[in-house]
């Protein structure tokens, strides 16, 4: 039986609903967890002990009352330290200038909240979630990146030191880190979670993402996340699934294969990725290849132009007074974005807009497309967060992609696959990356 | 008996439904009419004949069988010449370099044809829907402007060319002509109407508008154009009522003052729009003052910097080989919006919403806002279309408003007020104006 500290989310509700773990044990287990691997993983800005154990013994009371919040009761879980939790600072990993006590959860962590989770703390993020790297280290060989900007809560997830952690993603901020980091990251739909409450790095680009160690999380968390929120304009109506419905008996998917995108990666993880494909094929999944339409062509430089502008307006006031206190890419990237013109702001939104479109009846003729999540594993050294080509376009368009983690390299660092889905169709590609999952069958644990 | 050139949109296609009244006749007579009064005003782009002729023919046919394609079954009507119309050239009211025969009508002119309606042909528009007036004069007296840009459609259903005819709003574009000309025009939301097929001016701000001269009329008409359109990204999937039944027997309505743009007016103005109000009120209506919020200050200045922004953006490619053959106002500004900064851009977006989100719970609770139309009557002279200053505040929040002819000053020319109503809230705008109208039973024609 596995230790408490390596259940999954969903894992945990259930033994929690059955009775047979309490909520109390079960974050004290994390908080032993803990302090016997954040010396070397560096991924907690501040752990909240007391607030969670606290409230673990409530969800300990009603649960032996029968009483259950919701499908997280009594699940623990790790907030970037971007999202706002009611009395906790949050110091979007830049200075004191940048710090502010939260009147108010995020949308995203009272919807967890309402639904049972207990908040541990906050992990780190990258500067402004940019690329001004954190302290946090790899937990699969701590001279490696975790990636970004979302380090905290890859790390925190794959050393096992929280089953569930919300991050956010506005180029390749959830999926990079998953990747390098060994577990699964979704980022759904633009629009799909609200992100109220959540430091923006470029509202049009920016998505509420999920860390965890399974599919089936996953799709747990996103059914409490997804809908609309008043609060959040570009917060969407579209239609809701059941995610957890979705996922539990999955279909053999129809697979798309962006061959082009391939080519971009090293020649060990293209080997890996196609190996990965003839796996999936033989075990019954439809495999086509499928083609980018030719807007992809400049769309990074599109979607890193919106990016700056829209930081650098955002940014704007704090920056008058602190620019000097900025770490040196945020820095570089906001004034690069003041100086950019309103036409090629412009330009680079319908050009995205574009792409979007063009992608439309690609992502229609497949429950998932598939490319790598990275073109390598994670870099050796801390100062960069790596690569996020292979994420940054469907950050750019929207769409829904979720990172699997498939393989370990020679090297002992984690290997991974991206699969790709059509706007709000978060069900389907669920449905396909538990499919994938299941054929994978990865197991493999950084030692710690 | 009206003459058949003077009858509405509504008679006229009751009229036809009844037998009385042939769809031929009817084009006949306003052409004999565009051919008497066409010289002192000068409305018309292209006038359409043969095929106007032919299509009457067509409806004359079925009408006579019983069969009516739409509600405004041989109803002839005007378009801005920034409307596509299949096999007519769009000139935009600029230069050959500008001009392109459309392939396929705008969706906006293919529902009101697929209703039954005939184009009559194409009437003018300031170059490319800006500052650069047309030739076109005011009916009420030639030697003063009609307004702009709607300058044809204005001036056309003014002079009782045609009895319907559609424009388009970015800044004051549909209900300055309107005010100028005493006749009736309505901007609905923003996203009600499809802008498919109408050369953009700023994409965030551009209203496809209705010139009739009754409130029945826009109410009619709306009713076919609304409603979501693939073609329009930005075209609105908010619930459509129906305008027909909603106006047709409108409670006393609840009408909030905005004075604080009363006293923007010239003290003739004002005073004639405190009179009206004080009309309305004794018959019936409640009267509130309202408040504008804080966010008004700075709007314009926001407003004309998304314009400015978006038409340089539009314009790039043209402009680049063109730039000498633009007339001077869009040159100008065509010059300041390729200068913008992306960061001014996004602060001015920011602002217009939120003026926009400041205005909902005013509007809520009134049925319609009151203010001028226009601070003057129609100023002389051709080289300016007019100040929009009292309608810009709702093309850049995307309210729906109305412009109603309300009386006619000393020196004989249209006097106007607005009725500004709730985001999508088109039904009770258009009830609370026609309610206003048979209070204020303007029937004063322009003597041509």
């Amino acid at each position: 039986m596995a230790a408490l500290h390596e259940l999954t989310a969903a894992e945990a509700a259930r033994r929690i609903r059955a009775g047979a773990v309490s909520p109390s044990n079960l974050v004290a287990a994390l908080l032993k967890r803990i302090d016997a691997v954040e010396p070397a993983v560096q991924a907690w800005v501040h752990l909240d002990r007391d607030a969670a154990a606290r409230v673990a013994v409530q969800r300990d009371i009603e649960a032996r009352e029968g009483r259950f919040m919701g499908a997280l009761h009594g699940v623990p879980l790790a907030l970037k330290d971007i999202f706002d939790a009611a009395g906790l600072v949050t110091t979007a990993g830049a200075g004191p200038f940048a710090h502010r006590t939260a009147a108010a959860d995020a949308a995203s962590v009272a919807r967890l909240r309402a639904a049972g989770g207990v908040v541990l703390g906050k992990v780190t993020t990258t500067a402004f979630a940019f690329l001004d790297p954190s302290p946090t280290r790899n937990p699969w060989n701590p001279e490696h990146t975790p990636g970004g900007s979302s380090s905290g809560p890859a790390a925190a997830v794959a050393a096992r030191m929280a089953p569930l952690a919300l991050g956010s993603q506005t180029v390749g901020s959830v999926l990079r880190p998953a990747a390098y980091c060994g577990v699964v990251g979704l980022k759904p739909t633009h629009g799909r979670i609200s992100t109220a409450g959540v430091v923006p790095l470029s509202w049009s680009l920016d998505h509420v993402g999920i860390f965890a160690r399974t599919v089936e999380d996953c799709a747990l968390t996103l059914g409490l996340l997804a809908g609309p929120d008043a609060a959040d304009p570009l917060s969407s109506a579209a239609p809701l699934d059941d995610y957890v419905i979705a996922t539990a008996d999955p279909a053999p998917p129809r697979i798309g294969v962006l061959r082009a995108l391939l080519e971009r990666a090293t020649p060990e993880m293209a080997t890996h990725v196609e190996a990965t494909a003839r796996a999936l094929e033989k075990s019954g999944a439809f495999l086509a290849d499928a083609a980018l339409p030719s807007s992809f062509t400049g769309l990074h430089d599109a979607g890193g132009l919106v990016m700056r502008a829209e930081a650098a307006a955002w940014h704007a006031p704090l920056f008058a007074r602190h620019a000097a206190e900025y770490p040196p890419k945020i820095r570089e990237a906001l004034e690069a974005g003041r100086a950019l013109s309103a036409v090629d702001f412009l330009a680079a939104q319908q050009h995205r807009r574009a792409f979007r479109a063009d992608m439309a009846p690609v992502t229609a003729r497949f429950d998932a497309l598939l490319t790598p999540t990275v073109g390598a594993p994670a870099p050796k050294g801390l100062g960069s967060t790596g690569d996020p080509y292979f994420c940054a376009p469907w950050s750019f368009t929207g769409l829904p992609a979720i990172a699997l983690p498939s393989g370990v390299d020679p090297a002992g660092l984690p290997l991974s696959i991206q699969l790709v889905g059509s706007a709000f169709g978060e069900a389907r590609l669920l449905a396909a990356a538990a499919w994938c999952e299941r054929v994978i069958g990865f197991d493999a644990v950084p030692r710690l």
